[in-house]
């Protein structure tokens, strides 16, 4: 490990870099009783709304845990005992929601394409109407396992004509990625803290009709997961249920603040684009082959064919890529030897371009021969011709 | 509200007021893949294996989430489907724990005492000793809406003779009350990072007894609780299922630091002993009452009566206290006005000696007389006299 103990920068898709300020907030204890914390949870639940331009027919309830935890509390909440969900899957978070679906004992049905290949309003379409019991539709938006994007827009056009209700885990896209429910019919959205609005893991959200929500008291087979009774607690009293995680609610609250001072969604969007095609542009200087074609591709998280050498080893790369100060993440193919690379989180295009040249660097001191050391050995050896 | 902002202390049971070394460890992000974060898990399980001497036959798994997921995911993961729980109730935390019981679809049967009663093992003999079907029985150590303790070992030792399972609920003891697994036989305990160790409220965890986890998989009907789920992965793989809190794991690694520095358990104890005593001196030189027999209250949290004054509001004395720097906590019983005083946290008895003076300041504001008042008063009126 280096000497340096300088924090690395995490190019991972949550937990992320924070900012300073952000973590910060953390340094002060809340009562969870009192008026002023109160305040804050409030705050943070009507800006998640703004967000999506929800207020017109969403609310907004947080959820302690992971953002695990909030996806399976709208599912148990929002499906009847004797609902049944068809879950559109191409990576493992589609997998993951489809399991805890079965695990509670309720009906579900898949619907599987390639990692690499995004579900269309087309197969819902004919899966809707091939099957009038499927009652809900759970859809991945970024499918964080590869980084693919499936269409939302027209996936949610097509479950609102046939009348059924649409449950989004949009973890990884919200605050980057468009949302406008007052153009995209939804029943709930769920995310959480430690993703693109960039604050600590510790919390998520459900951004749920509320129509939907009121009718739903009765359906959780879960104390904990209960989001109609986390909701109509918060109503009645503005106070969470069980006891939050006040320090990573004051900080969520401080990241969202910083989130609209930066210009909200379209500038969030807008930075980790040039985050994206930073990266991208170095990985093509290496020779280095994303796995998603881009016209699927979310700049969100890049999946990367790992080098085509024999010196490879990705617990190797990873170690001297953060001894650098980069944190990368696994990849989680199954048929391809990958890695991924996070475009989100306090960074911009700046701190993309240093975690380049560590990657880089890395692979050099591996001795695995990139396109970009062979050109430059060219261009040396062409520079002593020439002199 | 007060103008000068700093600081309240809480006097509250969670969230707590933890140490500023506490707080600090959450100014640096943390990748959940990374072997630096994962030995601090590591070193959490093990110092919480520590405390209560279960190194032999329990494991440590943690939760995200409040405390009450590690209880559901502990009995949604212990409890067979056909299992039957019986549940010792003497207050809020302990119909809780049914309430998830019965909500998860499993048999739960109830014994419940006037919340000033203790359960005795003798109400346990006859209970177990009355139905075989039971399997499980549910215990709140400290019963918090109180501050009531419960003969733990005792309870305990009837369940073992029995040869049923016993679950506790820890949450507002551990850490401060002695509980030696070598002596004290159960099969789960659960408690969280924001009570007696004095971090953060964001995660909790299950001291479970290995032998028994291990025949627990597949009971579970919630993937995000599956505790033994949680406990496989992790011990494949010494990182988190799902995304960790990780500022609030490293502020509960510092927590547990400084826990050992100041000696363990019986230090803590004494602290928060201390802190109980100049409590209660203060509470009896104002004439105010404890709720509870001085022979069944735990240092932890602290029932009082209300003045008996036609003056005394809760919500106002709360704000009164509060803008003097000192946050209370409401009553939690319905029979009786009170207010609670929580002995807990980075405080000693200056603070808490301090917090009894604002809780006098705030009454005589109020014009409620109290005896303290009352006698200084008279005192010096005498002293006028004498002069
Ligand atoms: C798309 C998606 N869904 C679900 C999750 C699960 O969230 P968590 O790990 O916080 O439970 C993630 C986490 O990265 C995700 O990216
Ligand atoms: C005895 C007891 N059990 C359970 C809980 C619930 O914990 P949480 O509010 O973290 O869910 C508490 C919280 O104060 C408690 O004191």
């Amino acid at each position: 490990m280096s000497l340096v103990s300088r924090d690395p920068i995490l190019l991972t898709p949550g937990p992320l870099t924070t900012s300073l300020s952000t973590k910060t907030a953390m340094l002060r204890d809340w009562g969870s009783w009192d008026a002023s914390f109160n305040a804050i949870t409030a705050e943070v639940r009507k800006q998640l709304l703004d967000i999506a331009n929800a207020h017109e027919n969403h609310v907004c309830v947080p959820m302690q845990g992971s953002g695990t935890f909030s996806i399976e509390a709208a599912v148990n909440t929002l499906l009847p005992r004797d609902g049944h969900m068809l879950v559109l899957i191409n990576g493992a978070y589609g997998k993951r929601m489809a399991k805890l679906v079965q695990m509670m004992g309720r009906k579900v049905s898949v619907f599987e394409t390639p990692e690499d290949i995004p579900t269309t309003a087309a197969d819902v379409e004919r899966l809707l109407s091939g099957d009038r019991s499927i009652t809900h539709v759970g859809l991945i938006h970024c499918e964080t396992s590869t980084g693919i994007l499936n269409p939302l827009a027209e996936i949610a056009d097509i479950v609102a004509r046939h009348r059924r209700s649409l449950i989004i885990d949009a973890m990884s896209s919200f605050g980057a990625l468009a949302v406008d429910a007052a153009k995209v019919p939804f029943d709930a959205l769920i995310a959480a803290s430690g993703k693109c609005i960039e604050g600590p893991p510790g919390m998520g959200f459900v951004l749920v009709r509320k129509s939907v929500l009121e009718k739903a008291a009765g359906n959780s087979t879960s104390l904990s997961l209960d989001l109609y009774d986390q909701w109509s607690y918060m109503e009645k009293t503005t106070q969470w249920r069980f006891t939050p995680p006040t320090h990573i609610v004051a900080a969520f609250h401080q990241a969202l603040m910083q989130f609209v001072a930066e210009g909200g969604q379209p500038a969030r969007l807008a930075r980790y684009q040039k985050n994206y095609e930073a990266l991208m542009t170095g990985m093509d200087e290496l020779g280095l082959k994303s796995f998603l074609d881009p016209k699927i591709q979310a700049p969100i998280i890049v999946t990367i064919h790992a080098p085509d050498s024999g010196n490879y080893e990705f617990k190797r790369f990873y170690n001297q890529v953060r001894d650098k100060g980069f944190v990368l993440y696994p990849g989680k193919l199954t048929q391809a030897e990958t890695f991924r690379v996070g475009c989100i989180g306090a960074i911009g295009a700046d701190e993309m371009r240093q975690a380049v040249h560590a990657i880089a660097d890395a692979l050099r001191e591996m001795g695995i021969t990139t396109k970009g050391t062979r050109e430059k050995r060219l261009a040396s050896e062409l520079a002593v011709n020439t002199a």
